[in-house]
């Protein structure tokens, strides 16, 4: 029996959103001097949890986005945009 | 006692994010021209959850973002940038 599309679609994922935000989320920590420690006092989420998402180890929701992002003075938008610009 | 930092954080979200991304979600989908249940089927999630992100009721997570917009062949990013282009 084939699989049922959920089943298709959740193998193809996670896909490159996760890394974007790693790669994203540790340049501008770093462009703010911020350890993962603080950034995690700033924001009130773990510091072992900033560290998942920044090897692409968690699925962030938005809401944590968001939390994020107002810690580090950016747009959420900014933190999952491609650094090429993307379209 | 003073709540600490994470129950305080808590008490301001939602922020406005997922009001940026509902807004933005029913926008696309209906230049796509897609119900709600058309778009469900594209992408593997549930037609209510997809009401409920819609109403800006759930708290997406950053994977499903990402089916969303792979759905409606725009960047992930599109879809949580406020309307007015913000920073």
């Amino acid at each position: 029996m084939a699989p049922k599309l959920d089943a298709r679609v959740k193998r193809t994922y996670p896909g490159a959103l996760r890394e974007i935000l790693a790669t994203n989320l540790r340049r501008v920590r770093a462009e703010r001097e911020l350890t993962q420690e603080a950034l995690a006092d700033l924001c009130g989420i773990d510091r072992t949890y900033i560290s998942g998402v920044e090897r692409g180890l968690r699925n962030l929701s938005i809401d944590n986005l968001e939390r994020l992002a107002t810690a580090l003075r950016v747009e959420p938008w900014q933190l999952i945009r491609r650094p090429d610009g993307g379209r």
